[in-house]
């Protein structure tokens, strides 16, 4: 309420509204658009006059009659008018998918990168090859938006402390953009836990599951990160970094952790606890991960006792940390993803062990504990969400072609990033 | 963006927006109104034309030369226009505090209560006469609301919980109501530790604080309760609990606690523990907790060594519970009050010893301790800060006078709660 009702504001609003609500529902009539809005009639046929000269909105050839009166034109959007290409990065890999308005996959890629530890430039410069081949084949379509999702906090749109590569504070978009000088959309970095909070938490609302209004999404991979949803949207908070619920402490003297503190979820979580807790012996950081899990996933499965004890102890903690966020933050729901989903059957006696004496005493304050659906695409499906959201939100920002069809050429003027 | 951007809700908007400035910056000309809100002169006029139909804002006497040209006639409020109740009730006696427009007391009132543990019935009375003398003399101010700070959880409007009566879910605001069948507006429930929350946050900024983003209050009576506060506003959460920093665990294996859970922050910070820890011998619930924080605080500043230590261990504790809010939810900040605030400087030892790990391994991420200033007044100036609000933010919900000028007898139609 603190920005001015001006009427370009209030035209971008109402733009967003009638662009959202056909992408949902399309194809759809204009009296149906007015209805579901609010907007007046004369209104509804200005705005989408506006999103057809934009492309974003097209009149479907069918048309319906309405009992009598004249015919429909019915409406819907053109998925192909805006691309969103979104990179997700990792310490041995780019994995790149550009989608279209309607969310589908366009073009996929998947590129090992050799980028030594410690250095920005080079993996910069392989997001950079894989972003420039798929734009190539943008024939057309408006690029909204390049969206990188990191291993790491992002804090004022830098990489903050990417542990896995060993950087510092890194400008990661503009050492990417450097590289493409034609790129005509913002790079956008965000933080991959917080990508697939964001997917995990619209894939099981659609798959029927009523989320409350703050969810904790908790992940782990190697290490254990998370997101915090408030009513839907990724809560960032003070420096961009919520949901780090692996450095939530769950005891007094617990073991150190590398964040600085000691007992944080991550020390009793994490597959370097796991493994030792299970027996596997040490596992350092210069393994590899996959393997390492894929046996302990097998000792879970052929139900080996120590491997078994070590998951329910490790529910013992991560139900401590639920309770943390439960009363801090309210969440009402907890959505495990990564080997938290995979190994949940293993986890859920030590949480509900946990869990259950505040349950019983409070059991008007309900919380539930879900399994991710999403498995290793959740990040790249939460990426491309947030760019489609930049256009649904803003569609002012697709230029406006000639004839409304989408333009043959690349017609958006060079945007600077943060735009 | 949900809700249509109709007509209706963009003026209800402006009005909100001309109120506020009007509030926060008067006496001021229309000309400094458009300027500073965006909004086109012959909007601000008609705009505040509506305001001062409401008996909201007058014409001061007062003109300035704008160098050349007409006089401008300067706006300001009317403070008196419009009365907010405030009550806080706890086991012992009601508070309450008559609040105008511009947020100043014109009404104080503190009365013991004698309502048995367990039945909430006794309350309600008594909180309806508290209230019925002070609406008496409303001689033509508008009654905006009556805000019950209540020390329980508040779930969808009910009391959930209320431990220091006894109670079950209550709705309180309802049985207040029945007893004031002539009060012509809504009766709202909040939890007194989020209006603390609220009131020390806006304190401590205009005493010169920046917040960041996320802030945790926390405080300490008999219980240790807090608030979650997000851009200013106090975070609900899913069952409007936010902010229960005192049941958050902070160990695997802690003492058993009220809440079904072991391990809470209060289970080591709570005044029960104190005492326990600090030699004092067992308190109970039925005991004067003044008293024995009296003699607890006696035995601090005489430098009692067990008193001491007994505090740089709860602050270890409550140094733990700020760990986990800063990483569940990205806090920047910890708000103490109550007795916390008393005690920070035997507490902040063993905080710091808590929180330099984090502090030095992740510099880039800071976290502030805070020492509330408003002290037992804390709660009634933040549901003050609420009933404004409502106002401020819906100037409509004051009805349209004869002259502007506010009425001689009482002009508002009945609303119903919850409106």
């Amino acid at each position: 309420m603190n920005r001015p009702a001006d009427s370009a504001a209030v035209r971008r609003t109402n733009l967003s509204r009638v662009l959202r609500y056909i992408e949902a529902h399309g194809p759809c009539a204009r009296t149906e658009i007015a209805a579901a809005t609010g907007l007046v009639h004369a209104s509804v046929t200005a705005l989408i006059a506006d999103l057809i000269g934009r492309g974003l909105v097209e009149e479907a050839g069918a048309t319906v009659s309405g009992g009598r009166g004249r015919p429909r034109r019915l409406l819907r959007i053109v998925p192909g008018r805006v691309w969103t290409v979104v990179v997700q990065v990792n310490r041995w890999d780019i994995r790149l998918r550009v989608a279209d308005l309607a969310g589908s996959a366009v073009h996929i890629e998947r590129a090992p990168h050799r980028a030594p530890a410690g250095e920005p430039e080079p993996v910069a410069e392989a997001i950079a090859q894989v972003v420039a081949r798929a734009v190539a084949q943008a024939d057309g379509a408006h690029l909204g938006r390049v969206v990188i999702a990191v291993p790491g906090p992002v804090i004022g749109g830098l990489v903050a402390a990417a542990i896995p590569f060993g950087w510092g504070a890194t400008d990661l978009a503009a050492l990417v953009a450097e590289h493409l000088p034609d790129l005509p959309c913002p790079v956008e970095l965000v933080n991959d836990a917080n990508m697939a909070a964001l997917a995990e938490y619209h894939a099981l609302a659609v798959a029927g599951t009523s989320h409350p209004d703050t969810v904790a999404y908790i992940r782990a991979d190697v290490g254990v990160g998370g997101g915090l949803l408030i009513g839907g949207r990724i809560h960032s908070g003070s420096h961009g970094m919520a949901g780090e619920i692996g450095h939530v402490p769950v005891s007094l003297d617990g073991p150190p952790c590398k964040c600085g503190s000691r007992g944080c979820l991550v020390t009793y979580l994490g597959l370097q606890a796991l493994t030792a807790a299970a027996g596997l012996g040490a596992f350092t950081p210069g393994q590899d991960a996959a393997a390492v899990r894929a046996e302990l996933d097998h000792r879970l499965r052929s139900g080996d006792p120590r491997a078994l004890a070590a998951l329910h102890d490790a529910g013992h903690a991560l139900g401590a940390a639920m309770l943390a966020v439960a009363s801090a933050a309210d969440a009402g729901e907890a959505i495990l993803g990564g080997y938290l989903a995979d190994w949940a059957p293993w986890l859920t006696p030590g949480i509900d062990t946990r869990l259950t004496g505040r349950r019983t005493a409070m059991s008007a304050v309900g919380f539930a504990v879900s399994v991710g659906i999403l498995g290793a695409d959740a990040t790249l499906h939460g990426a491309v969400h947030v760019g489609r959201d930049r256009i649904l939100d803003d569609p002012t920002a697709v230029p406006t072609g000639d004839s409304g069809a989408p333009a043959t050429a690349d017609c958006a003027p060079p945007v600077s990033i943060g735009h």
